[in-house]
């Protein structure tokens, strides 16, 4: 197996390196998308993403249950989860779920995967520090998820203006 | 021809690296500024940067007209255009005009130039995501410009606490 | 002696990375905080960190006089300064304090320390510009105090997902 994880600021073109690790991959690639399509912009960056991928692509809705997918799923070819900073959003949000309980489960799941994964996520954290509370609870909740994940993953990638930064 | 794109947060050194990029090159080197000098603030920042270069330098200001400044500045030296952010900022409060054609014109512009172009942007999506619609629009327009350029730019580089980090 | 710059996000494991290296050098490290304990948040945060670390760890808190310190402990082993956005805030906020000629004396301090130096500090420029006026000077003078810092350290390193990244 091989786990990687792509980070970046929003519209660095994660998705687009993630896509090309996926397809290079053997198999039938799966997106596991953790959005769901709640408001209008969202909606439409879905459609956006959606449009770029083909039929080549089988498509899973992951909100929550991120781990019971990567399992189901192993062995069919390449997972691409995009992205972990809304799997963390929707965990955070939902009644009587843990997010740090999750993360540890992702986490021990991962390296048992057969196939690859590709997780994208978000840097939240190099901008001034927020004023509300929630937002800064929510930027060391990413940092700590990105840390674990990061920590287990065989390659940690930086997008930068659309191009790949070698961390790991 | 040469391309190069220095990108990087606030008070990173960015302009700094730039302008001894553009001294290395042959020729005359041109100053292409996008500020205008609309509130204090701005015509502070501008005045310390230009007294930090010298007669060595041409000025030249561009707020809107990026491409025909390049086009007819070409062959006398290198360009520095600084910045990329505030010319996107400009055609996106501009009645009339479509940042989008606009930037598809400076990626079909550069390949074409002769002499050297030095293009500073910033990174402004590693932050919380920004409360106000306008902001959110405003970091994905400027993720994208960044994408493009970064794309047919022969050198790309992060600016970090004032120290160049190769991305391309 | 050898300074180390260790930038990065928040939550981004620049602590972690600052601690193994101190404990790597000879003699005993000293934990120089220049936090204090004014609210509950950095209350926490400062428990969190120091259950981390042992009585392997001499413990000093340095608000505002960091150079002193570091002259007071030059030959007993590496300092690690966490952080010196902390202490840039503390300077701005301090009447009669000024942070530019505060900056200047601790660098001028770093070239004569005879043990090792490393300074945490935080990447606070990569979000969107800031509403208000104070955000935008503090993101300023943050990036101005990492690059000259930056600019006499051996090493600078930016922290990605708990990762180190070589900058210099």
């Amino acid at each position: 197996m091989t786990v990687t994880l792509i980070t970046g600021g929003a519209r660095s073109g994660k998705s687009v390196l993630a896509e090309s690790r996926a397809l290079a991959a053997e198999g039938r690639p799966t997106y596991i998308a953790t959005a769901t399509a709640g408001d209008t912009e969202m909606a439409e960056r879905i459609a956006r993403h959606r449009a770029r991928r083909d039929d080549r692509w089988r498509d899973i809705e992951a909100p929550l249950d991120l781990v019971q997918v990567l399992d189901a799923t192993d062995g069919t070819g390449a997972r691409l989860v995009d992205c972990l900073t809304l799997w963390l959003t929707n965990l955070m949000f939902t009644p009587g779920r843990d997010w740090r309980a999750e993360a540890g489960a992702l986490c021990a799941a991962l390296p048992r995967q057969q196939s690859p994964v590709i997780l994208v996520t978000n840097e939240v954290g190099m901008g001034i520090v927020p004023d509300n509370a929630l937002a800064r609870e929510f930027r060391d909740a990413a940092g700590t998820l990105n840390q674990s994940v990061a920590a287990i993953a065989d390659d940690v990638i930086l997008a930068v203006s659309g191009l790949p930064l070698k961390v790991k």
